[in-house]
């Protein structure tokens, strides 16, 4: 037993010696030592704060340690790491130039395809961030309204701006002012938040899927999206669908076009570009004028390399079927993880789409079984996430998929383990 | 005279043949054909709207008309197009990783770096956009006060977000409800504002010097910038200074520690990656709590390879003195400027640091002069902008210089025919 655990605190050790010292370092000059949604400091201590390198569905954090990815970078990775095609593309395109007086032709080539592939779309605006696209289209839903109000989801997430990001410290009441809220799949709130914002309706963001941090997700449910459009469309309002995470990892156009609802404008960002920084807002015709009429720019807005990635990147979602790819894998990951549970007795929640699910424990209410979970996959070298939606991408093969569910086991074995402990 | 007006048809239908192609498939697929600061609509016609390639000074539209490059992509580009150790910088990162599960070892490089580099700097933050740094600032500014109020110069740019963006269209009246407005230069304007603003003032946002598109250029007086450090810290408010686009173009640090004033916050972009995608919050300690207690992110805020551009960028801006050759070859390109002015008696006003400077031409309110400088410059081939200010490289060789003095001297030929036939 003694030598099992030296040789644990050895290997724990040895697997972490790196990403400490990153860390000591980081607490000296960055604020809280990381910030965002990729701070590790209110993960278990599994977790690496740092990564060295990926290929595929396999990631190396800087001591070497080796996972199957299964949160892809938190989305933008929907092909696999370095995929061949995409990084060729962005590098030939870097090669003659990426930030320029202008964009290059590419800005265009990528606009024509996303309106070719995307059915609401007329046309195509390009940010940097998924906050830009969302704020963007908040922006263009007043101008074209010359209204006000803006309705979300009470807890969603549409970004990290004054006007939404989910922690409050240094933002203003003023920054706020004009939202409404509604609750998800609740058509009644919607409707009672429609008739608070009265004609001051600007518009309504939502979300493909209710996905929010730390809670079991929710498909939308067809007669509530449907009803959106309808009420958008009365009230002469934007239906806004916020498509930065979901945004071509469900399907190869906006999320909602499986149950054949159009929204106005949507936001994209994540995987557009597989990695590679891009986002972009979509648009139906009626809006372009509105588009056309705000001034929103960057410094890297038109940068080609990004655009160039997105082209290789919608290319090879189509070319190698990786929507339906995603979704297999993501339909075996599901079957096997809910036969582990049930083979342990463990009663869990495996929630959202097959290419993006999100695993809770019943009753687990601090997240502790799911912590313990996490940690031990995070051990076993499948790279999850216990209070976040996971993400799959087409890279993953049948060893991938053995290799992850042999993490989730040990996971399983681990939270069993606690639960006993406890009972 | 009937062949040599074909022959200059015959080169300006060949000059642009692909760039008006690509404008005309842009307006359907964006709104207005293009948009931000990059647009080339409201330009002379001699402007490209698309750009093909760069190396050094030089570069290339879609059409491969070559231009000496004295708008540096608006800012980004500060040691030339494709500097080969910033490319091999990025390009040795990219293929290890980019955007991950967490970042880089790069990011706490980076930090260390500009902490090292920048006097004020005890902590730093990455993000994506200028817009992304100034509006970070505010946000901390208001989390370390507790406070609402921001003071900014009446006709500064900040950035594009609601609270900023220089063109109203689907802004609201409560996302300006906590700004307040001083005039560059005038203490006593400030100290107005401060009064204004009273208990509730969070900062003041400075340029470092008042660059506003379309206006003559005016450095900071040393003494107007000691009194906003003095009014700031007597109110417990943060001094913000925008440094996103100046930053590492007039000194290699924050922009003023030349004239001896620190501020507590500082937002960077542009230049520090050399054209590669990165913002940067830097703040002394006192803020760094403040820092840590707002939830900002991006999908791409994390990624490496920007990070590992940068870090090579800022070893080049040092390794190569470039401040200093960039204030080198700005103060001879001025003084070629000025002498070409005098030669043809145009009275023109040349405002700014050498290498950001800007030109106009005395009562040319509508800007007809600068206009027709601008064309017949562009035609000569020196990129330059009539209404905005231009940036100078640090890759400007001797023929560079000589190139585009040759092309401003035809601005000015141009300028001279306009002035004699308006007269």
């Amino acid at each position: 037993m003694t030598d099992q655990l030296t040789a644990t605190a050895a290997r724990d050790s040895r697997r972490r010696s790196m990403d400490d010292q990153l860390r000591r370092r980081a607490s000296s000059v960055i604020p809280g030592g990381m910030y965002g949604h990729q701070s590790a400091g209110p993960l278990p201590p599994e977790y690496p704060q740092f990564m060295r390198s990926g290929r595929g569905a396999r990631i190396w954090d800087v001591d070497g340690n080796e996972y199957i990815d299964l949160m892809c970078s938190y989305g933008p990775v929907v092909l696999g790491h370095r995929h061949p095609a995409v990084e060729r593309a962005a590098a030939a395109q870097a090669e003659l130039a990426d930030c320029q007086n202008g964009p290059g032709a590419v800005m265009v080539e990528l606009a024509e395809l996303l309106v070719g592939t995307v059915q609401h779309a007329d046309w195509a605006m390009f940010a940097k961030n998924g906050t830009d696209a969302t704020t963007i289209c908040c922006t263009i839903a007043r101008a074209h309204t010359g209204r006000q109000k803006i309705l979300v989801a009470a807890g969603a997430y549409h970004g990290a701006a004054p006007w939404c990001t989910p922690r409050l410290a240094g933002v203003t009441e003023a920054d706020r002012a004009n939202l409404g809220h509604y609750t998800f799949n609740d058509l009644a709130s919607v409707r009672a938040a429609v008739t608070a914002a009265g004609p001051d309706l600007a518009g309504i963001v939502v979300s493909p899927f209710k996905h929010d941090a730390g809670f079991d997700q929710e498909l939308v449910d067809p007669a509530f999206a449907r009803g959106l459009r309808e009420l958008c469309t009365a009230a002469g309002a934007a239906l806004i669908l916020d498509d930065v995470r979901c945004g071509f990892r469900l399907h190869l156009g906006s999320s909602w076009e499986p149950i054949g609802v159009l929204p106005d404008l949507s936001a994209w960002s994540k995987a557009i570009a597989n990695g590679h920084p891009l986002a972009a807002v979509l648009g139906s015709g009626a809006f372009a004028d509105a588009a056309a009429s705000i001034f929103v720019t960057g410094s890297f807005w038109f940068s080609a390399a990004a655009m160039a990635a997105a082209i290789a990147t919608i290319g090879a979602l189509r070319d190698e079927d990786a929507i339906a790819v995603m979704d297999h894998m993501g339909t075996r990951l599901r079957a096997g993880i809910l036969d582990q549970a049930a083979a342990r007795g463990l009663e869990i929640r495996y929630t959202g789409p097959p290419a993006m699910p999100y695993l809770t424990f019943a009753g687990d209410h601090g997240h502790e079984l799911g912590t313990t979970f996490a940690a031990a996959a995070m051990r076993a070298g499948a790279y999850l996430h216990p209070r976040h939606n996971w993400f799959i991408s087409a890279a993953m093969t049948e060893a991938d998929l053995a290799a992850a569910l042999t993490a989730t086991d040990e996971g399983f074995a681990a939270a069993a383990n606690r639960l006993a402990a406890s009972t």
